[in-house]
């Protein structure tokens, strides 16, 4: 390696951890403060003085924030703190076919445990239009409907309905999110063939369920609802 | 608005977009290619070419890509393709006092979804050594234990073993990142006063049904275990 070009390299590497650095100080900072959301920050040239580094470094750190939704400016008022987007960060990475193997079985799962685990808030929060919202979808259900038979835009709307009347936006984004890499791992011959479940609960059932069941049978319905996957992955 | 400033303005707003959107069509092209995770991408020049724009707005937009985690420059082969830490870039921007309260709430509410959720991942996964581990982790707990008596450390170490016994990475990720904002809603006072539950079930309970009971069984004892902070939320 020339000596031009070591430079370069060394100078590149220096000045990329002193802004991770700067970047998670500013943080720290302005929690120290108690900032909060909506709040507007320090100038640029002030926060240069305190953490003691140049205007650039705090300009390209600021930038960052900026970039992970962290901080937005405002008119007249410069920059200002904002309630990230937690997820928006997450979505370019969620490309399947970018994703290892692992990974891509890692956010399968995840969806099965979500769609479990999120019982008590659908009892907690549905209301009769969710419910007549649900009805809908089942309606074109065929009686012996299985997972292989309902259609997947159906599929889609009822699972999606369900995040929605959880009334949890993060999980939702979530869902929303996880959807692609989840029909890609089900459909990509990653996993081994289905095996059909003898105790198969329709979508139909588990409406029925949310009408006058409970948490937990609804859970242990939902669990023979999604047997079909779950018997894919062990 | 004088004609300077108002020019820098739009040149800077049109820039980014432009960044944006080619960072999006560098996603989409590698994906059109057919490239795997290793795999080195075409030179910047070549990008440039067949998008359309100058090399300057495709280093900028690599750089994005870097920074999320998507690509990484490798010794003599150039930028490839990387599996990217799905949750990294979330890390910055979960910090408990610059969300705001909705948002805590719903990360509260995910923490339960999860553990409610993971009992079949627990039980297809879970080996001799991890239950001698939990074991020593509840040996500790008083007899009489309930959720404001076993400290916060074997908490901690309990619960954050039951995500490792999952097999799943990316869960175990969220739940790590996840765990300062669940600590913050707890202490917080932002949710009403506990209701202590009746039939709380103990980590001992929850060790015992893992090793002879199922599935079903271990969800609706982790809801009971979970009773005083699900009845802090409804």
């Amino acid at each position: 390696m020339d000596k031009a070009s070591f430079k370069e390299k060394l100078s590149t590497v220096d000045t990329s951890s002193l802004v991770d650095k700067v970047e998670m100080k500013l943080i720290d900072l302005f929690m120290n403060k108690g900032l909060k959301v909506g709040d507007a920050l320090p100038k640029e040239v002030e926060l240069a003085e305190i953490l003691g580094v140049s205007r650039t470094v705090i300009r390209e750190a600021m930038l960052r924030l900026r970039m992970v939704g962290l901080i937005e400016s405002k008119k007249h008022r410069g920059a200002v703190l904002t309630n990230p987007d937690l997820l928006s960060p997450l979505k370019k990475s969620l490309h399947p076919n970018i994703l290892a193997e692992k990974t891509l079985r890692d956010i399968f799962e995840m969806r099965l445990v979500l769609e479990l685990g999120m019982a008590d808030l659908l009892f907690a929060r549905v209301t009769a239009a969710d419910i007549e919202a649900l009805e809908e979808i089942v309606e074109t259900e065929p009686v012996k409907a299985d997972s292989t038979i309902f259609n997947i835009t159906d599929e889609i709307a009822f699972h999606g309905k369900l995040y929605e009347i959880s009334g949890n936006q993060t999980l939702k984004d979530f869902q929303h999110m996880l959807l692609p890499v989840f029909q890609y791992v089900h459909t990509s011959g990653m996993l081994t063939e289905p095996v059909h479940s003898k105790s198969f609960i329709s979508h139909r059932g588990l409406v029925d369920i949310l009408k006058v069941g409970t948490p937990e049978v609804f859970r242990n319905a939902m669990r023979k609802h999604l047997d079909n996957h779950f018997s894919r992955l062990f």
